[in-house]
Order: structure tokens, then sequence, then C-alpha cells
């Protein structure tokens, strides 16, 4: 007989079917027992009668063959899409069975801390609504990728190793490489711009890593990164616009794929209006010193509590929960960011801010070659290490502009998460890659 | 005035356009200038009066304002898609100007060697046959996600850290993690096992990194993986099955949207019959033996001209420029590789052999956990180090199975190259990073 998935049953009441799943929880009563068993399309109440039932444990993994009944009404289960029936089990199958569970996995919110939930991923997992987390990143990052296919750009794959430190370099990983050191990329930024120049719009998912030294519910050593960059640009108004349509795809995605889950996290997704308000960063911080008293109008960047601020002005004026802020200083940007013409001290890069926080960063670039050479000597910035992507620049690069968000950071977001380890499938950061790193023998000790 | 892209002009014939691209190449006849102006979507032939015409050099990227006109009859150029119409140029505007080419840009089939191909990769990639090569492995790999979501297989982001090297370890790469040592994966195998657990289907395209010691035609250090492994199989002819029908629809998907470039290298898809031949290694080798006399009807895994011979038998007696090997020797094989039960010195494992060459790898899994756990013991891994793995396993897992592709060794063999680096954007390996390594200093040279 061929497998019926759960979300199938309710199409087959009278029908003989064979389910298979996982025992999620069971109630032993005398002689019948009732199991909820969990496909990855739900879960759905199976009733067996003997001892075949009785002395399943939980997490066991099981065929049953039964039949598919209506529930009385008043015993429909509200609270799961398969609540009006049921299975009468007429045999099972052990396919694997399970040791017992270390946590509770019963109840839809997990009581566990969040290292137990760590140390216990592959069965945490299993949990619905932990479960579910991933299927709204999956949504994520496939509506990103739909957006910009879209709109004729090129998916690249970028590279996770890289020869020199551009910038900077404290938090960057660096690898023994046969008889050289290469380091691990923080960003694709330098490829995607190369790209420019052979496919004129280009976007990619990728791994990138960074050392973060400290350890924080905001940072991790490893995520998944989602970039895009293009050319042809008239102004960083059009970057601004692309960047504002791949984020309105991805959320409409998100509601309309993932209904139910954002209702289970008691989430919604951000408000925004048709056109999404941009103002300059003097401007936000003139209107948070007018609001609050608070005068950080001489600062490079926005405090957190500034952010906060300024997206509360921007829900109640502007009815916007998502708002970009441009215009930060020259210094604070990195050496290839376009300079504001009229006023070079502040360059036309933008943030997008949503609730209170940063979503997204991006940009117009330099394009000129001269421009660019300059810009890196000024900021001490080694053209030698910069070679290959001076290349793309030095034989013609049309005026272009990109952004990039990250996928861990965007699911927390939309889901409200308090810690961006509950957005990562495996979390890395500096005390955990899988297992606690204290618990791994230090280099030195394995020396001696 | 809006730009119009260089394919849509044979639609706008008497109209006056906006193009916007890189001056392919150029030929000046007195006062008239002849530019093949190159976008992302084609080449058309511009024709320039004067000297803002002729004062363009190569990979200068400009707008040109004009009409396009229908060519003569006898000025037809059918070698471009575009042959039939030219820009008669009003005006241009340049947005970048370039320095003089280091390699001639002007044919499609570069003269450079290899190494000069990469030292200039940002120019190169300009060329469209080499520009080509990325479409397909964009093909290759937007494919093999679509293929597999149709089945109702999850995307996940598979990790680049790991904290242990479970086998061998020969090839992997450490890196110094503040304190401690983690590794780079080779494959994210345990992890799709472990999803299997929450997921049931799950599928990833992910960086996996080896620190080749050879410079090979077939070998980087860094290539991008597609990965698949799924639950609730009733044997290992689930998983070729699956197998089978991803690659099918990946070819089928570069022969429908690659045609064109399929033809520029002169290649075709490989032939493949409804049902895929799989026959066993032993079966193979005896075949082998039959047609050619070389009797390596004991060996552990087939030779590189076993594996053309077989597939030649493949063709000639089925029809099929694919075939699938199964029942590799166990010992060959890792340890959480499924036996036969009916002889278990071989597993129900396959390759998928194309044209002479492997092609992808897959089979059956172990799910029981007690069979696991003794099979890491007999193999000396230490299941201290597969503590995340196992768990999966200890709280019940379906009998399950998967398999795996590399992207760029798909690309290379669907378009005959003869160099796996020719199949990747950025090629990483022992001796290049972009940049030669023997031009970066030593790291023993930089503490002196």
């Amino acid at each position: 007989m061929e497998r019926t998935l759960v979300k199938d049953t309710l199409t087959k009441i009278g029908e003989k079917v064979k389910l298979a799943g996982w025992v999620n929880t069971k109630r032993d009563h005398g002689k019948i027992t009732f199991i909820d068993l969990r496909d990855r399309t739900g879960i759905i109440q199976v009733v067996g009668m003997g001892s075949d039932y009785s002395s399943l444990g939980i997490e066991y993994v099981i065929e049953i063959e039964g039949e598919v009944k209506k529930r009385p009404e008043n015993l429909i289960n509200p609270s799961i899409s398969t609540g009006k029936v049921e299975i009468k089990a007429e045999r099972v199958n052990l396919l694997s069975s399970a040791h017992e569970l270390p946590i509770d996995m019963g109840k839809e919110d997990l009581d566990v801390s969040l290292p137990t939930l760590l140390d216990y991923r592959p069965l945490t997992l299993r949990n619905s609504k932990i479960n579910a987390i991933f299927k709204v990143q999956e949504v994520v990052i496939d509506a990103f990728r739909r957006a910009l296919k879209e709109r004729e750009f090129f998916e690249f794959q970028a590279p996770v190793f890289i020869p020199e430190v551009v910038e900077g370099g404290a938090e960057v990983f660096k690898v023994p490489y046969f008889n050289h050191e290469v380091y691990l990329s923080q960003s694709p930024q330098l490829y995607k711009q190369i790209l420019v120049g052979a496919y004129e719009r280009v976007f990619s998912v990728n791994k990138t890593l960074r050392a973060e030294p400290s350890v924080t519910t905001r940072h991790l050593t490893e995520v998944t990164t989602l970039d895009a960059e293009f050319g042809f640009i008239d102004s960083y108004f059009d970057v601004k616009e692309m960047a504002e349509y791949t984020i309105k795809f991805m959320l409409k995605e998100v509601e309309k794929k993932c209904g139910e889950i954002l209702e289970k996290f008691g989430a919604t997704t951000p408000k925004f209006t048709d056109d999404i308000p941009m103002i300059k960063l003097r401007e936000a911080q003139e209107i948070i010193f007018r609001r609050t008293g608070r005068d950080n109008r001489k600062e490079p960047d926005l405090e957190p509590e500034d952010e906060k601020e300024i997206c509360r002005w921007s829900l109640e004026e502007k009815g916007s929960d998502l708002i970009f802020i441009s215009h930060y200083p020259t210094k604070k940007r990195p050496f290839y960011t376009f300079q504001d013409p009229e006023d070079p001290e502040y360059t036309m890069s933008f943030d997008l801010l949503g609730r209170g926080t940063e979503w997204m960063t991006g940009g117009r670039r330099i394009n000129d070659y001269d421009t660019l050479l300059k810009m890196a000597k000024e900021r001490n910035v080694d053209p030698k290490k910069l070679e290959l992507y001076l290349q793309a620049f030095r034989f013609g690069m049309p005026p272009e502009g990109g952004f990039s968000f990250g996928s861990e950071r965007i699911t927390m977001h939309i889901l409200g998460l308090g810690n961006i380890r509950e957005a990562s499938l495996f979390p890395r950061d500096m005390e955990r890659v899988d297992i606690r790193l204290s618990t791994l023998q230090k280099p030195q000790e394995k020396k001696k």
C-alpha cells in the first residue's frame, strides 16, 4: 500500500490508508492506546488496541495501517488541522525505536534553556514551532532568489576562501592553506562587484564567516547572507528601489506561505507603505532631537535608542514599520562607497531599519577606477591586495550599487525571536560549534 | 529615455532607443565607426559618425541613443541574434573608460592559457563563451532545487564550521577558532541525515572545502555541492529513483534553457533511457572482463579505464550514456552505508557514471542506532565525535538515503570542459586563491 501523508487523510474518510511517522505523544487507556502520529505534514490521532500499541515509546518511528474515521462532533480537536478525523489502527510496523528522551517534547513551547535547546538540536528541531522557524527562513531565502530572478539577476556562488584581508582584519578567520595562509570571506562584496562587469545583475546566497569575539544575542560566526549588486543605475535611488522591491517581495511571500506560523509566534510582518520613506542620517538625528531632546546630531551613526526612536517616528508619521536612512558619513563606510558629489563627507549609502533594528545595508559604489584607487589609498587599503577587484574597474565598470541581508536576522526580526541562535539551524559562536567548545581539548593540551 | 536591452531592439525597428553596455569590438572606417555594443542580453552593431565614436576604446562603458535600422539583406550578420538590425547612433555618453586590455578579447575562443584566463578573471568572464559556462551552472543548480521542491524537500543551509573530523582527516582544513580549533566541512552528510529526523526530505546547495594536496584537472579545494537526503524509503531503489528523477530534471532544464550554449560548445546532454540501467559492481567487472579480457573482478572499485568501458557497454547495449553501479564493498564506503542483508560485504550504495566518469554518488544509510554505533566502532570512528549525529538515530530515524552531486563536475561534464577550473567562477586549488599563492609571502617569512 502507498503511504498517505497526514495532511491528506481529511479527504480519505472511510478509506484504508498507510501512514508513517513518529510517535509524538501517547496516552494509554487500558486496552486502548491513543497516539499522536507526526509526519512532515502534521499530526493525527491514531487509536490502537493491544500491546503492539501500548508498548510504543515517544519518537518511535512507525508505519500504521488502518481506516480514516470521522470523529464525533464532541471529540473534534480544533488545535490540529486533522482534528476532525482519526485513524482506527489495524496494523503497526515498527521502523525504528528510540531511547528515553532527555527533555519533554510533548508541549508546543519547549520548556528548556537555549543551551539545552542546542545541546539536543537533532531532537528539538522536531518540535513543530522550532521546526517552523526554518521554514520561514527557507521562504525568505527562496523569495529573495525569486524576486531577483524576476528582475533578470544572475545567481552566483561566492567564494569562501579569500587570499587577502582588505580592511581591518581583526575579526577575520585565518586558515593554514598548504604552505600559505588564506582567510574566510566575511562578505561577497568584492566578488559581486567584479561580476557586475560580466553579468550586470548578480546575487548570491552564501555563507559568510566572521570571528565575532563577543557573545551577544545578535552575532554568530557563521551566517547565510543574501547579496545583490547591479549596474547601469542612474543614482542610489535605483538601488533603494530594488532593495525595497526585494524586501516587499520577501515579506509578501512570508505572509502568503507562513500565515499559520506567524500566528503561532504571535508575529506579524512589518507594515510598509507604497514608497518606503528614506531620510538622511542628519535629518533622522534632527527628528530624534526634536522628539526626545537627545542631541546626537553630530554622531556618525544611530545608537540603538535612536534606531528605535526613528522607527517609532516612521510608524507614527509615515505609517511604515520600515524606513531607509541614507547619507552615512564617508569615513564610517567602506572605501568603495559612493560619495554625495554635493557633500563628499556623506555617502549615497543607506541602511533599512525595521521596528527599531537594522534589516539591510546597501548603496551606490564608486565605479570610476581612479577614484576607487584614490579612496583605497586614503583609507590605507593596499591596492596590491585588491588586484583582482581593481581589474574589474580598470577595464570598464558601469555605475552600480547593491545591498545585503542576513537571512538569520530577517527570520529573527519577522518572528520576533529574542536571540539570533534560534534563527540558525546549527548556530556557531565563540563558545559553540554544535558542541560546547569548552568540552573540547585545547590545541596546546593536545600537543602535550 | 528608458534603457532598451540589446535583445529587444529587434521589435523596435524605426524607433529611437537608448542602449547601454560595453564596447565589445570597434572598427574605424574614416569618419564612420562601427561598434559592437555588448550588454547582458547580447551584441548589436552601432554605427557612429565623428570623433566621439572613433575615440572610444574596447570595454569602455557607454550609453548610446539612436535609431534602430533594418540592415540591407546583403549586410545581415547571421552570427549574432541581432544581425538583422543596427543602431544609427545620434548621441553617445561615456559612463566609464577602460585601460588597454592585456589580452585580445575580440574572439569568441580566447587564445590564452588557463593561468592567464584566471589571472584576468574579471575580464575573461566577459567573453560570451566563458560567461555562458556559469549560466549553465546556474541552471543546473536551480533545476536541482526545483526538482526536489516539487517532491516536497526542505532546503537547508549546511554548516561550514564543524567541531570534529569523523573519518581520516588528512584532507581537511583546520581553522584556529578563538582558543580552540575547528574544521571546514567536506560534506553536509551528517547534517542532512540529522535533518531527515526533523524534516523527512531535505536538500542543500552548499560550499564544501577539501585540502586536495594535488593539482589535477578534476579537483578543487572549494566546490559547490548539491546534496539530498530523505526518509521513509523501502529500499535503495527508492534512492536510485529519486536521484534519477533529479538528474533527468536537471538535464532537461539545461537542454531547454541552454540550447544555444550547448551548440556553442559543440556539446550535447547525455542520452538516457526511461529507466537508467543499474548493475552491481561485480557484474560490471564481469562485463568488462568479457569485453576486454581485463580482469579486475576482485577490485573494490572501478579504474578510470573500467568506468569508460562500462559506459561504452551501457550506451551500446542499453542505449544510455548514464549508468548506475551499485554494491560497492562495505570496507570501501563510509561507516554509515547500508549493507546488503544478503551479502554484508557489499553495500546498497551506488555511483552514477556518465560518459566514462562519475557524476554522482548515493545510497541507503544505516538508520538503526545500535548498528550505526557498531559500524562506527568497527571502523575506528570515535562515537564521542559523533554525539550530535548519533542523537538523531538514538531518538528514532526512519529508513533513509540520499545522494550528492558536485555542481562544477556536472557543468564540466555537460559542456565537455577539459579542466574543472573552467567550471568554477573563482577556482581555488593548492596553488591559487584568485592570485597565484606563490606571489604571497609565506607565513614563516612574515614572522621574520
